[in-house]
């Protein structure tokens, strides 16, 4: 299929956009992106479908998240983290989180990523495998990693447990085309140092993505200082080896600028998640400052406990709006670098660079399809500062991943929203009984 | 009509949420409001229109805004204020700024505003005797002020055509009950204290709102610090006389606790627009503090050339994030705090809180239909908090003014869409021929 007259915005090294342009599917994959009239005539035997000035973009890459949260979404806000943690979240997670709630609040999420142009998403939770099986069915692309943590988890009784059940995980999933298994260990304040470096073995041996909370809190970063005779969370990782090219650090709140350039040395990758530092009151993250050292900084979500939403242009805009107003300098982090963050080094932080992130022949068919007649997109002088400043997830018209269709203006080919709604209402009523809201 | 079976969020002082609620309109206006059952039963003879649990809320009301400019959006991004105003917008305002691109580019606003829930809006732009009949023509309220300052305009010559014209504005509309005139002197800083005291001697005598734009830059601040020795701009203006409960002052983003005193004993309203200060580099406005001091603070978008959307459901909600983040407070503007900015705020702002702002018995029917069934708003555990950090415009599916139906679901039922977006584009073309981009 030949998806002509639309207005493309590669994400290829060189920043081509063809408008209008032309992108060729065959097989799932780009066969062909450029100019629409040299692809026509180049392909005349190619059914073409008209987009009529739509823009095609990449599928969004949701660097963090923890999806079947999706099911605690506005159970409480503007609490401080640590009542938020154990009065609310800590122990619902602990009656509720259980296969069954995996399964339809990760379909639930889901739904709401794709809804919102994301293609692929890098989350950390439990029963994995249950999601995996979520995410097949879906037809989206995920990383998924069991979060390993030194104390009991709604999956598991210990770490020796977990690191178990994930080895299990990380050979039953190894040869899947969708759904790549990553080791997650917590945090460095919720882990031993013993446990960091068990798992980052594994994510070794495994040739695996290696997913890790990193330097959220102000707390956390004087806690670990604190033990660690001055060392900062990411001294702290960089001397226990921890730090490498498949690593996704997210959050990265509390860093200083020599731990970037540790960062930038090791090609550590960044999952960004403005809204969620902001609503948790955990801080603005040093943005300008990474993407000067040259870190690859990729954007996430976090979980819809605390965001409340997994709609990654939010998060495109709120990354690119932040640092100008913080630091008084309207030049940081121009529309295209936002853009970036969402695309291409997301599929770098997920290590599925090679398959997706951006438009390039090679390349499988994830894209995204985004309205620009509605009234709210017009004038269309510049699509690039559109894309960031003015697209909401209400102008994404068709998601496709390896150019299968997964959703149309609401509908989804691929999945069953009145039931994963009724199951998803079903577990709501009982977290509504436990929680006595 | 019984709006019957919804979920009530009322916004009055009591902060009656009724769940499920009912609201009857009659004749335009709200005749009750509350219990669903109790309703039924005391209007058995009304028609009932069942909501299917979907939330009913006030319109929202777009504090700050300068509507036509939704022509300039995207024009130029990214760059300091100073190259913004005198490269781009202000060419183009002297080049394209008439009666046909205020007809047109104010139609379109009024059609991004309606489709995002706003109900009534508080310009400051040219021409606004074609905007007024735009406003009319869409059925929404609005206050609209020509902009006063000491350089031609491309509406008047000097200040004293622009009074002149003003004049005549504010008496031709005096008996209107959707469109207000108000008083508008640009800032501070480009209108002469002569001028200054002219208009608002101006909006007194026709007892008009007195809308300005109030340290929005640093550089503003320090310009009169410096040329008044040593005064704020608010004492500045306090000392001029100008300070009263009429006036809104746009942005405050300089301003001090003393000056917030002096803002509170002269309850004067604040107009906060999170996303053009962010954007256009100006800073972070004090909001937490000010609302410390009791100040009533409305929300605005300001143009859509600096935001670049008109989506107040956008504002809503940076506001109640953004303070969380920079002061390190989950609890600063809790959820319901950034509703009041949007709706009784903003009523109050606009001087017709007798009117709208609020769903109480009296009122116009001016309320929004937000859809809760889409998988983004599930699970629905607290409707305040969803109405703040997860809805956004593509959860808004009705919008009434009076009573009366404006848009549902992408059809707008007062405005010819298609011909105010061909119309849009023509203008588009010739701004793209005059700018070379």
């Amino acid at each position: 299929m030949l998806y002509g007259n639309a207005v493309i915005v590669t994400m290829d090294e060189e920043r081509n956009i063809y408008a209008p342009g032309a992108l060729l599917i065959k097989e799932g994959k780009i066969a062909d992106v450029g100019k629409d009239k040299a692809l026509r005539e180049m392909y005349p035997h190619e059914t073409v479908r008209d987009m009529e000035g739509k823009i095609l973009f990449p599928g969004l890459i949701n660097a963090h998240t923890h999806t079947p949260m999706a099911l605690f979404r506005g159970l409480a806000d503007d609490l401080p983290l640590n009542t938020w943690l154990k009065e609310y979240i800590w122990p619902m997670e602990n009656k509720m989180v259980n296969p069954e709630f995996i399964q339809w609040g990760g379909l639930l999420g889901i739904l709401e990523m794709i809804a919102s142009g994301t293609t692929a998403f890098n989350d950390m939770y439990f029963y994995q495998d249950v999601l995996g099986q979520a995410v097949k069915q879906s037809g989206m692309r995920a990383v998924l990693g069991q979060g390993l943590i030194d104390f009991p988890t709604p999956e598991a009784k210990n770490p020796e447990e977990g690191i178990q059940r994930l080895q299990t995980l990380l050979e039953s999933w190894e040869d899947d085309e969708q759904v790549d298994i990553s080791v997650c260990a917590h945090a460095p304040y919720t882990c031993s140092s013993e446990l960091l470096k068990k798992a980052f073995r594994l994510s070794e041996k495994y040739h695996a993505p290696f997913h890790i909370h990193v330097a959220e809190t102000r707390q956390e970063a004087e806690l670990i200082k604190e033990k660690k005779h001055d060392e900062s969370i990411v001294g702290y990782l960089e001397r226990l080896g921890l730090l490498d090219s498949h690593v996704t650090a997210a959050h990265c709140v509390w860093i200083s600028e020599p731990d970037m350039e540790i960062l930038q040395k090791r090609k550590v990758k960044v999952a960004h998640n403005p809204t969620s530092n902001l609503k948790l009151a955990s801080g603005t993250a040093p943005l300008h400052l990474m993407l000067k050292h040259g870190l690859t900084v990729a954007l996430g979500t976090d979980g819809a406990a605390s965001n409340n939403s997994l709609d990654l242009f939010r998060e495109i805009r709120l990354a690119a709006l932040l640092s100008k107003g913080l630091q008084e300098d309207p030049e940081l982090i121009p529309a295209y670098q936002a853009l970036e963050m969402a695309t291409v080094n997301g599929a770098r932080a997920l290590g599925i660079d090679d398959k997706t992130g951006s438009l390039e022949i090679g390349k499988e068919g994830d894209f995204i399809v985004i309205n620009t007649s509605d009234p709210s997109m017009q004038p269309l002088y510049r699509p690039v500062s559109h894309l960031v400043y003015t697209v909401g997830r209400e102008h994404v018209e068709e998601v496709f991943v390896s150019g299968r269709l997964l959703y149309r203006k609401g509908e989804y080919f691929t999945l069953d929203a009145s039931l994963i709604l009724e199951k998803s209402h079903e577990i709501a009523q009982r977290i509504r009984k436990e929680s006595g809201i």
